[in-house]
């Protein structure tokens, strides 16, 4: 079974239309639709389109609140915090976005932390988003566990990204964006091992009794790059955000009270890039760094060096112009919710 | 041929002696030694005392400017650079720590560069200062290639270090502080493997024809951990760094004009934890949180799971304790600095 293609403009009109036809607000279904296909088109399937059944599910939970808003807590001058309460993830994170640009563009620098949003998505549309707007961002998120913390045999620090994105080397042109997970395969690879019939590579993944294992069938917890240095990112990632916004995922595993505990905390940074140095000489440098990464000599077999985002860049070049490839399951379920909320079915390109 | 060791406080009077008499202010002279015997009581010797004949040569140099002052350029109200034209790396990361403590007391958040040091040393010791006055801190460091980029046969990039430290547990308690490379292993346990007669471990070091190698004769490189991962980190910080400062390390390599290109520049971010809840209960939820990790199911043949910082915390209470070790080498070496300083020789203890 081929796959099937949709072109990203028809799947961002079928996603606004089903997150629309949730109650969600036109601007706040477009921004959803936004990063879930962005995520899409760069190739990073995982964070894309694949979760609306699975936000619908939640929003029929209740546990995802398509009209909620997230509240503005200013606090000191250059800081902010969004009390999200279950709001969707890519609008309180435009919000902070936009909130943290705001007070970089006044004071140099602006931090905020967004808690308890729904699934966020691909953390790198913010860091993009930020530095399409000439400044620097770096972006974390901690989550629900799905990795080990070094040296455990079960699941129990969140696979954390961190993104950090700079301006690109020309006005026009795209932010160099760094998107990386602090384990060292996402966790999807092992559905996708599993439903190849793969093995996975050595030391990526645990077993249920903490053994290393590569078989798809058995992997139950990730392993985190540089072990201790992965794993220390992702507890230090939880203590900037969760544990600073009052609403700690990893820490309240200890006293479960039966509240719903976040299933996300994220905290942005944006710097003002101008307040250093004028905006089109730091281009310029980074388009010599660029040029100078390209140049460099390369390992046996290696045949190109990719800037980060590079990939992913040229993917979503690709998938704009060519479609998004949609799995035929997946089709089938849009199908049936395109009739359940009585939207106009995806159609293929 | 055994180490012979030396109390904290010993250690502390002759480097601090030494830097005096070659014409650094005494507090100043203080804090360098400081910071290099900090790093010794933590067993991070490669950051320690070491490091005080090099410093000498190229204060002979001309290199190391011991009565260099950084200049303070105070920018959009959160955000500063300072200037250090090879000032010592210790004091211009001191007072740039202070700084950003202050701009996070006003405004929530304060950021910094600082440019062009000399070497500066741990940067642990940075964010464990900010964070022991209450506030979170986020330190990174760009520096001269060791590492290969992703891809690459030889040294191109930084191992470039990140240092997050918060608020401890109790008032008076250490912080939790992560202090890593980005590199698998750091420099030092090349020369140590070699001095061993030991092979390097698999995959962290590749020869002077970019082959991977565990012959710690012929390893020239580092590697990154997580292969794009890491090395994505090291050229995004010497874009929040150097290039921000406009004194950039890599790319200057495009464009050789002959003036010295910096070796180090820093970002130092501090964020003030009070702005977003009290503090109290900030350190009951880290106090959790270490609690909980301790408490975690084990691998097999796992004794303990360390945090961020614990054994390093642990050394430095025993090294307090019994005095730090000094290799018989640098013991003639530091003889030698006596006499020629007219320094009073370090006493064994």
């Amino acid at each position: 079974m081929s796959d099937l293609r949709v072109s990203r403009d028809e799947l961002l009109r079928f996603a606004t239309a089903v997150f629309c036809a949730n109650g969600m607000a036109p601007a706040d279904a477009r921004t959803v639709a936004d990063v879930l296909v962005w995520a899409n088109a760069r190739g990073v399937d995982s964070h894309g389109v694949v979760r609306i059944p699975i936000y619908l599910k939640e929003i029929k939970a209740g546990t995802y609140k398509p009209t909620g808003q997230p509240v503005l807590h200013q606090l000191l001058p250059a800081t902010f915090k969004l009390e999200c309460n279950r709001a969707p993830g890519p609008v309180c994170m435009m919000r902070g976005a936009a909130q943290a640009v705001d007070l970089a563009e006044k004071f140099g620098a602006g931090i905020g932390l967004v808690s308890n949003p729904t699934h966020v998505g691909a953390l790198g549309r913010y860091a993009q988003w930020i530095a399409e707007r000439g400044h620097a961002a770096i972006v974390i998120v901690a989550g629900i566990p799905l990795m080990a913390y070094h040296g455990s045999s079960v699941a129990s620090i969140a696979t954390s990204p961190i993104a950090i994105a700079v301006p690109g080397a020309a006005d026009a042109g795209t932010p160099l964006l760094l998107d990386m997970a602090t384990s060292i395969i996402p966790g999807g690879r092992i559905s996708e091992a599993l439903a190849a019939g793969k093995p996975l590579p050595e030391g990526v993944a645990l077993d249920a009794q903490g053994r290393p294992t590569t078989d798809a069938k058995e992997a139950k917890t990730l392993l985190p790059i540089g072990g201790a240095k992965g794993s220390g990112l992702s507890l230090m990632f939880e203590c900037l955000t969760g544990i600073l916004a009052g609403a700690p995922i990893f820490a309240a595993l200890a006293n479960v009270d039966g509240a719903p505990r976040p299933i996300q905390n994220t905290m942005i940074v944006a710097l003002n890039v101008a307040s250093f140095r004028a905006l089109p000489d730091y281009r310029a440098d980074i388009g010599r760094l660029q040029a100078k990464v390209k140049s460099l000599p390369r390992r046996d077999g290696v045949e190109e060096l990719l800037l980060p985002g590079e990939r992913a860049d040229r993917e979503a070049a690709r998938r704009t112009r060519d479609g998004i490839p949609l799995s035929r399951k997946l089709w089938v379920e849009f199908e049936a919710i395109a009739q359940e909320f009585t939207v106009a079915p995806l159609r293929g390109s």
